[in-house]
């Protein structure tokens, strides 16, 4: 049954990445496809067309989750699952997330194009918002259909436009055509998903394959400094409180205690924005976000304890406010599909080496619902979330090579 | 002539500057009327209306700055000047500005309800982009009238939205009807401005009135902090080149090099966007402005000279970039205006005190053009910018008592 490998076909793969990436196109080579945008309305309406041509049939659900059904010989079994998402950082690149839906898309293409019916269903999913960079916090597609969030909570999101996400979960799904709605949290028998490892761990080892053992522990932080509107002419210093020296202060000493932490501690503040904003008034808010990583959970819990104290020193005379919008701990893949990766990746005689991923991805979710794993592939330099980032087409054939032999052992299991 | 003193109306001052608050009001109370939008053509068109009912002629010209001519015997006759601006900045007052428009309106309105013509023509002036809120850098207006701009020059600039401030102009002067059309640097005999002092050594001194003496000075810069964009659970701390730490290392050095200046030494970051502003992104650019001011040209100078090497050092490694776009040396404003305005008060009963201002106005283009001069009155708590700013009715009507008589006495002059 891994013939199925020899039906991939790279350059179909390759050509539909760089299809896909014109949609939210900009103009250094990135792509800025928020998530519910017109681009990304663009791109599932294209994933549904190939999924047709490959005898798939879509479905949607109340979180514009889109799934892509390759019909099994037994339709009560739970599906098999496989997939990640289409929405991209603002200054996002051609592989995050994208990747990991047509990988999957090319397994079944290939089942399709071998005349192979499987025992049980295959799903190709696209998750909807797993980078928050339109809504914040990210991963409610895949968050929703685990049921570990409400769907009430998710549509009150608001974008920085005023845009509520259910507003723009309704404009989406007002769009589809021939696409039946879906409950959450329907049984899945595995989940995999592919993604570009966006570190350089594999392109430093030399090593085509990451088989991922698990994902490092996250806490994700609002806030904002409160101070005083003045005249940047008159207002003395004594009496000034400046929000952005607060905030300047405080991410410098929040940075300073994150390297205390640990070498491979990782703390961003993304985004800080100053009101009003105008360069003759000393500013009176700044509105931030927080974001703290590490595979260790104490360390994570640690930096979290210290956190209120360094805001409200650092802020002093302004006001410091925070709350933490996401707590991810760290989490380990199931070991009988990492196992069974490895071993199909010698079978193809493709090398793989085990890596932890340091950034969250929507297996983090679904690891809660059913066995779940992941294979990464190396990107030039261990840069993503940028214009620049890239991968080989080499590579990304043979990750998908691997999907689609794990895949039908998968979907013929009872 | 002093008796034009009385038929000042402190009442309908009051109603009229509560009147002109609704456009552009904030929920809190304060004002957002940028310069040159439909809030601030509201107000054009109201002050054009209350100018003809006191008998006066609108002019206006290539800045959109508008003049309301109450014409005297001698039309040949260089005209007296009074006014300000009705702009305000995004988190302004009630007073800041508008309270100058219309004193040297009501002043006007004094003079046309006690009957009396005078040698020379008495304009009051509204300055278009005092502020410089919204198209940086600010007073244009009254910087194309004196000819120390280019009008090519001001109309390039940019808003938020990309829209140019030539557009913006002509927008508003097409909604001009019967305002006829003049040139720019036309003579003035002498040009007075009344405002809020935006300090508080007026209302800690118990004084009702200030005589100012001279605008400290000021330089302006914008620039930007160049990192790397990058994916903020994976890239490794010593890799990262995040624009928001160089930015905030940066401002605080310059505080601290503000604070070694003088007690009374003005440094200012009030606009600082940080790019692209996703929570899960390091920031790669930080876009900022610099204002700093001291009646102390000397110092000004030092702080600019030391600007270029603390940026430079504090960014690494990110790349700092920065360009001046105003230097306003410290200016002193005619004495013998400022004599007549302590004689004016003290006619009056009035207590008057002389005050420097330490913010910018548009006293300052017109010093270079004509014998000009200000009164200060008092603002609560010193504060301005922002929705808090209040001023005593009592202290408005004093100002506009002695600006009545001191308009009449340079009006008959030869």
């Amino acid at each position: 049954m891994t013939g199925v490998a020899d039906h991939v076909d790279g350059h179909r793969l390759w050509s539909r990445l760089m299809e896909l990436a014109r949609h939210g196109a900009r103009p250094d080579g990135g792509v800025d496809r928020p998530a519910l945008s017109r681009a990304e309305a663009a791109v599932r309406r294209q994933l549904v067309a190939w999924a047709a041509e490959a005898g798939m049939t879509a479905f949607t659900d109340a979180a514009a989750n889109l799934f892509l059904r390759y019909e099994g010989a037994d339709p009560t079994q739970a599906p098999v699952l496989s997939g990640s998402h289409t929405d991209s950082q603002p200054t996002g690149g051609k592989f995050d997330g994208v990747f990991g839906v047509l990988a999957a898309l090319e397994a079944v293409q290939a089942l399709h194009d071998a005349g192979v019916r499987l025992r049980r269903a295959i799903e190709v999913v696209a998750w909807t918002n797993e980078e928050g960079g339109r809504f914040a916090p990210n991963f409610t597609g895949s968050a929703l259909f685990t049921n570990r969030r409400a769907l009430a909570d998710v549509r009150a999101l608001v974008d920085a436009d005023g845009v509520t996400m259910g507003d723009a979960i309704d404009a989406i799904l007002s769009g589809d055509t021939d696409v039946a709605r879906r409950e959450f949290g329907l049984p899945v028998h595995a989940y995999l998903e592919l993604h570009i490892e966006q570190a350089d761990v594999l392109e430093r080892a030399g090593v085509p394959i990451g088989v991922v053992s698990g994902i490092q522990g996250t806490r994700r932080y609002r806030g904002r400094f409160l101070g005083q509107a003045a005249h940047a002419g008159t207002e003395p210093r004594d009496r000034r409180r400046d929000a952005l020296l607060a905030g300047g202060r405080a991410i410098i000493a929040l940075d300073a205690r994150a390297a205390q932490s640990a070498e491979d501690f990782r703390f961003t503040v993304g985004m800080f924005e100053v009101l009003p904003g105008a360069p003759s008034v000393v500013p009176e808010e700044v509105r931030f976000s927080i974001d703290i990583r590490h595979p260790d959970d104490d360390l994570v819990d640690a930096f979290d304890a210290d956190l209120t104290g360094i805001l409200d020193r650092e802020a002093h005379p302004c006001v410091a406010e925070h709350h933490q919008i996401v707590h991810a701990p760290s989490i380990t893949f199931a070991p009988d599909l990492c196992a069974r990766l490895f071993r199909n990746a010698e079978a193809l005689s493709i090398p793989a080496l085990g890596v932890l991923s340091a950034a969250g991805h929507d297996a983090r979710e679904l690891s809660y619902h059913c066995p779940s794993a992941m294979l990464f592939v190396p990107c030039r330099g261990g840069i993503s979330h940028a214009p620049e980032e890239w991968a080989e087409s080499e590579h990304l054939t043979m990750a998908t090579q691997i999907l689609a032999t794990t895949l039908v052992e998968l979907a013929e299991e009872e």
